[in-house]
């Protein structure tokens, strides 16, 4: 019996959607499940000192270039640049922590809808009416749905979800960490790969 | 005839020496040379507001862990971390524009020697006598490689092949650009094979 794969991702990364596409197929392979931990990347860039991407000189525009053809590189060919971005995230990452507490079987189906909602049909996420809309259409209920956004329960949940990411070292989307070792970026999924088969190297 | 593919790198990056080490087999692959382009990120740095990998909290651990396991995963199985770390890149710079315009024949060899002087027999490179003595070694003359470090015509020249740099878009180490379309990262040459093998995707 072997423990599943963490993947940390923030709704706003594309990195982290190309990772959400291919990251179940790439565990899968190797016999291991997806444990799915939205996480807040503006809370973490605090620590960090980051800046999106996009935001920063030079690499701002070779950034908007990269997401694009890496993602048809990896095969996520629908992909496209959101209107708005980035975006706050924490109306989808509060759905997920809700569902992974009331639904937890829903949980990787709404939160490829709602990647996919704003990566490929340009839906403002951060919206939490629109957000809990997506929920609603994969079969859960839109209204608890959009009362979990609010709930205090719920905030708290994410917020300590968060802390326990940072805690672990996690400082980009996609993140995911193997039996203890820490992979950064879509762009390392290879290296993910070849760690599962082997144990390392 | 096709052109050079363009190579960017700073001698005190890692991940720049992981991808010296690999660039020339993959370019000989499809037919092309390396035009070799050593910057000085600090000054590119300055533009980006960006500081070295190792000093950002939190993403400082992971990339020392990184850079070990990614040269290994690249099979660079001789890499190991330099005790003086990041250094000021002038000097071993300097020696190669001055080959470049003195004595072209010998930059690439030169310019792997520097590298691994570094990376993999912990020379600290930014001291100018000692950058002279590993040309030196190579067979070029270690007096006038020595005396290069301090021309003010050859501090020009790398000042301007650095504004260049720039200029093209270059933010990081390696940076590879093929026919115009930019790659930055080791993490990349897949794309850049891809890129070299069809034109594009």
């Amino acid at each position: 019996m072997t423990a599943a794969i963490d993947f940390y991702f923030d709704f706003s990364s594309p990195y982290g959607f190309i990772g959400s596409e291919k990251i179940e197929a790439l565990a899968a392979r190797h016999g291991r499940k997806v444990a799915w931990h939205p996480v807040l990347l503006g809370v973490v860039f605090k620590q960090t000192g980051s800046v999106p991407l996009t935001q920063v000189p030079l690499k701002g525009d070779y950034s908007k270039r990269d997401f694009a053809r890496s993602a048809r590189f990896h095969g996520v060919t629908d992909f496209r640049m959101p209107t708005v971005f980035p975006i706050s995230t924490q109306a989808p990452a509060r759905i997920v922590v809700w569902l992974q507490r009331t639904n937890p079987e829903m949980t990787a189906r709404v939160l490829h809808a709602l990647y996919r909602a704003f990566f490929v049909d340009d839906v403002d996420i951060s919206n939490p009416d629109r957000a809990a809309a997506i929920a609603g259409q994969c079969g859960v209920d839109a209204t608890a749905a959009r009362a979990a956004i609010d709930d205090p329960a719920i905030k708290d949940a994410l917020r300590l979800e968060n802390d326990k990411a940072i805690a672990a070292g996690v400082f980009g989307s996609p993140f995911v960490i193997v039996d203890g070792e820490p992979f950064w970026g879509v762009d390392r999924f290879e290296q993910v790969e070849r760690w599962l088969a082997t144990g390392g190297w």
